[in-house]
């Protein structure tokens, strides 16, 4: 990155030029980076890690919506507490408070069952299906690039599910240049072992959510069971410990600062990649425009609430969303901004095309690159229409419910695997529930406000960007505005939740016949609502198509530059590597990167959230710490940080030293790095992990389970 | 200090066993401690800083409540911003904005003059006077013995204000041992040649207020005037500018991490030397009791004033005075707790007294130290009741109102030298001043919720405890005390001004016929109040009497422990030395002891209260930082941590280099050292100052003065 202002000291030029411990690399792509890999301090063969379904990381799995990994031959995986939660509140009973408790199975037979839905999957198969994939779509365009690709994903999904127990998704890689078939062995029969009671696991919650220095002890550790014949299947006390085919062994030492680290786990999505004007669009326009309109949102829920308690209360889930959307969206435009993205992220594209211009092979991508840069500026003509009319479906309540009951209504006339995905079968479950949820989600006055709120906005747009169908509805003043909510919401039955219901089982020609204010609403915004998907679709299967050029460029130019490049993120088994690093946050300000637990005194407060556990206190005073405390410091060390690169499902995933073992789980970012999903900031990216010398203390000397450690290899001092 | 718990880790440990850099010394004393100082680091003789009425001492001043100092030979002073903030204030007009847009005199005839009431005050003599003071008290007891100290004070003060132009009073050191005369010249006519805007002096206000890292540059330079005789003197365009007798050199170099520093200044009140049981009361009692009591009456006034916005604004200024209180107490009892203060000093005392025990003059000490401790703790027996009584005045309006006409109505009828202090004829455009502000500040409401809560905590004390007087005005149960305040204040006229303004001007005889509700209230309180004055002083006398005995054993006990013992502030001229110093303020978190212009554009908002003004981030970004940059780091400096022992006073304290040149000025301390009054801990006692090279930037590139940098010896680079 070239220096971008007088503002930047010497010192941080120097940060900036100072080789990134950017990436979340392909498996594959490690034996190409493997000088890079020994050069940071990695002491095994990067050839060893080039294939994600054998050993070391075929025990990384994916586990709750984050990531876990296999640390015994009988099953043992630890995740995060968080994302395990589920299974704590699960087996939580009133004579029973595993989550301000915590958890210490007494045996193997005492382990408990987890929610039957939770779900652990090992990556048995990653294979590339570009050509299987593409076969279909190429020379098509637009609509119909998007539904050939989706349909060859379809089919090949489903042709790999056949395999029992097996669960199939297609990866696609650089924006539709590559795509992988993942297949991943499904357990269901997935127990907890060991949880710290919450004010451990949680130590500090929303407080310190994204904050370092931070004091949680973040882990739980779960067994996989499978059937007696070795295959997945649902809970059964008959069952048998699975046996992984490769398990992390747990490090005997710590880490400290400066120490190599690597991490591997499933990162959800990144937008590295994106082109200098989707850059800009993030920054300059989508996430102030939604700060700015959610606000509004916000204001009118706490208006509301002050006048009338009662609604106050119904709104207050959302009004918290409302508030967390604006926090991460304003942190995350701050700290795009402090990265200056947009300026670094416009000259470096603008000089990849300059280079390209000298190559051979620019005429044949030149053309497709336009044509996506095109595509993506066209988007700004509606995006402040498609904003403001994605909000009336996502932040009420009754018109959600309306809008979904009307479109079900269509969908159904489909064969299942036709219809729109949310609206097939399998979702059925959970647009019901969402009909019963209005019953304490909802107020008329509140409702009727939020919509005021986002189409007072929408009704100041250019006529360009108007929709017919919505002005027919909801008129073209803010006086019309007022009088269709005063009519619609003062006819309509729907508040009623048998009518709700009674219109969910109805077959759709009578959906069709009703005449509720707010359903004939719903009919008539149908069309508008179907053409913004319709063309988005349109636009997504042209991106899928031209993508690939400006991906090339990309990858060429940075080989050119001698770097390689990692595809963005989208839940596929990623490895990063870097190390353990402090943080200058601010000026004057500087970071340690490990916390001990004199910290978690200091922050006790004896009350929520942060409240440790007396036994917890206690140990502390006692000092009992031979054995796990920092060899240099002597300190007895909590979490530590680390300048590896990661991004939301990277939950749960096993920090390793250089010679491969576990020194701690990644759970958390720094508040500076909310805006790496589309910029890895060097001087400011951290990822959070619990040092696994504290994991290990609390098992032996707090809530203590030595069996537990002895099988994980290490037993109590 | 011993160490306190198995909490603290080596490191705390060292930093308690290391020399701290504790003491608020008398000039007098440094000749003493001679070694120390050069240990530290100090280059120049100490025994040129033993007499404060000479140079380099003779160039501190007190002005405007805080600490100022010469640093030119025609009289411009340098001071904070905030300590020179009324005279800003006083000269800003409509069209004429200096709190915003700061000021820089054009020449000596554009410098605007202060307000009238503004002085500053060069110490001219520092006299011994404990015989003259106490030879009239020794023998007597209680009251008399405290009336007899305060008679030869004002004796004392009186025949030597009779020299033109010189203030005089008399300070207590080692709280009754020593008694010094102290002499001051006061220059009457100050005024504004240089402030920055608020926005650069004032930068971050309350947000930042006692946080560091900081970014303020609170420096303001005045120029003091005398009549051409050389004489105090009223404004007056002849003028000229005052000679002073010394005055400061401004370092032409900066200081970084690990240098010495030594300040000087007038640092109002500590009490470090009180004893352990008076650490128990304030940490145990009066602290948490104060937090409770004042949380109450934060409550009320924001309930009534969620009811009642009218009223809201009309409290908007107390509670912002009680959230300020609450605030204060609160990291005051935060600190005491994390420097164990209370055992540390209880332990300290108990090994004073074990060794005492064994020295020859135990017998003629030991009885007046146990009287003195018997006393102290007598002090409970109605601590709580002289609380709440207390807040019946300090915390309403119209009560606090009506008690003040009574009082008057009582002090007018002797001798002016006869009143009580604060109802003296000096005191009385004060006590009608705030008759005047009732109007804007009281609401009948809030005042008999706040009466409520104060008395309701009243009635809950036992027996003892209880004063007939208060009982009889407002019953003994919360039924009575509604019934007597909807009586009182639905009876009174006091609420109408001209009433009040008539009744401040009515003889004494006639306030004392008035039958109006709140007056006869007052009238029969008064009884009560005069009572607990009467028993405060008497308490007071013989803790005068006592105390020296406790003094002088602590004094010898330290000698024996090789520590020289400096008397707790009292507002008269102290130094102090230390070094520039980083502070770990928690579990992983560091502060450099330098901030830079970096952290400037790093807090700015463009909002209040970081707005930036243009012209400074503008000089920022352009980077012209030459001959004002951190040697080492290459970074422009703003402000800087020493471990220096302040208090409130010190502001605008100069801070001195080695040798003994201004390198700095003083301006606050760290949220982690309010405590400090009682214990400095040198793990958290900071004090936070503005660079005197980011003053001369300011003043060279972005709000030039470059005749003043050369009048100051610093000419622009």
């Amino acid at each position: 990155m070239r220096i971008r202002s007088m503002m930047l000291g010497a010192a941080m030029a120097l940060a900036l030029d100072a080789k990134a411990d950017e990436g979340m690399w392909l498996p594959s792509q490690l034996p190409s980076i493997a000088k890079n890999l020994k050069d940071a301090g990695f002491r095994g063969d990067p050839k060893d890690l080039a294939d994600l379904t054998k050993a070391p990381l075929n025990a990384v799995v994916r586990i709750g919506g984050g990531t876990g990994s296999f640390v015994s031959s009988d099953g043992l995986v630890v995740t995060n507490h968080h994302v395990a939660f589920g299974v704590i509140q699960y087996n939580t009973r009133p004579d029973r408070d595993l989550i301000n408790e915590g958890f210490v199975a007494p045996d193997r037979a005492g382990e408990l069952p987890a929610n039957p839905d939770y779900r652990l999957r090992v990556t048995v198969g990653f294979d590339k299906v570009t050509d299987r994939i593409l076969a279909d779509a190429r020379g098509k365009t637009g609509r119909a690039y998007y539904d050939a690709v989706d349909a060859a994903s379809k089919a090949l999904v489903a042709e790999c599910e056949k395999e029992p127990g097996i669960r199939c998704s297609v990866a696609n890689m650089f924006y539709g240049r590559d795509f992988y078939l993942v297949r991943q062995l499904e357990l269901r029969d997935i127990r907890l072992v060991y949880a710290p009671p919450r004010a451990i696991g949680n130590y500090g919650d929303e407080i310190d959510n994204f904050v370092w220095p931070r004091h949680a002890g973040d882990f739980t550790i779960l067994r996989a069971y499978v059937g007696k014949d070795g295959k997945p299947a649902d809970f059964s006390p008959d069952n048998v410990p699975y046996h992984p085919p490769s398990h992390l062994k747990l490090a005997t030492e710590g880490v400290a600062e400066g120490d190599f680290v690597m991490l591997a786990g499933y990162p959800g999505t990144t937008y590295r990649h994106r082109t200098a004007a989707e850059f800009a669009d993030q920054i300059e326009w989508r996430l102030p425009t939604s700060v700015a309109v959610l606000k509004g949102l916000q204001e009118v829920i706490e208006a509301q609430g002050k006048a009338d308690k009662e609604a106050g209360i119904r709104y207050a889930s959302q009004l918290q969303s409302l508030k967390n959307n604006i926090k991460r969206f304003s942190g995350e435009l701050e700290g795009l901004k402090r990265s200056d993205a947009v300026a670094v992220r416009r000259e470096d594209e603008a000089a990849m095309l300059v280079w390209l211009a000298t190559q051979s092979d620019a005429a044949a991508l030149k053309p497709s690159i336009d044509q996506a840069m095109a595509l993506i500026a066209q988007g700004k003509d509606v995006r402040d229409r498609d904003l403001l009319v994605g909000l009336l479906t996502s932040q009420t309540q009754l018109m959600r419910g309306a809008l979904s009951i009307d479109r079900l209504s269509v969908e159904r006339l489909k064969a299942d695997a036709e219809r729109e995905s949310g609206y097939q079968k399998r979702d059925e479950e959970l647009i019901q529930s969402q009909l019963t949820q209005i019953q304490r989600r909802y107020d008329p006055r509140v409702e009727k406000a939020l919509v005021t709120s986002v189409l007072t906005r929408y009704q100041r747009l250019p006529d360009a960007q108007r929709l017919p169908e919505v002005d027919k509805v909801f008129g073209r003043t803010p006086a019309e505005l007022t009088r269709a909510l005063d009519g619609i919401y003062g006819a309509t039955t729907f508040a009623d939740e048998a009518e709700r219901t009674r219109l969910f089982a109805a077959a759709p020609a009578d959906v069709a016949k009703s005449n509720d204010a707010l359903l004939v609403a719903a009919r008539t915004l149908r069309p508008a609502l179907l053409r913004i998907e319709e063309e988005k679709k349109a636009r997504e299967g042209d991106l899928l198509r031209l993508r690939p050029a400006y991906m090339q460029a990309l990858i060429a130019y940075r080989e050119k530059q001698g770097k390689a490049v990692y595809p963005d993120a989208n839940s596929t088994l990623r490895v990063s590597y870097g190390k353990v690093t402090p943080l200058a946050a601010r000026d004057a300000v500087s970071y340690a990167p490990l916390t001990t637990v004199q910290g978690i005194v200091e922050k006790n407060t004896g009350a929520f959230p942060f409240d440790a556990p007396v036994p917890l206190i206690d140990a502390i005073h006692k000092g009992d710490f031979a054995g796990y405390t920092d060899a240099k410091t002597g300190a007895m060390p909590v979490d530590f940080l680390s300048n590896l690169d990661t991004t939301g499902g990277n939950s749960g995933s096993p920090v390793l030293n250089a010679r491969g073992e576990l020194v701690g789980l990644n759970f958390d970012s720094n508040w500076e790095a909310v805006s790496a999903s589309w910029m890895y900031d060097p001087r400011y990216k951290r990822a959070i992990h619990v040092d696994m010398r504290y994991m290990r203390w609390l098992m032996d000397k707090v809530y203590p389970s030595h069996a537990l450690l002895r099988e994980l290899g290490v037993p109590a001092k």
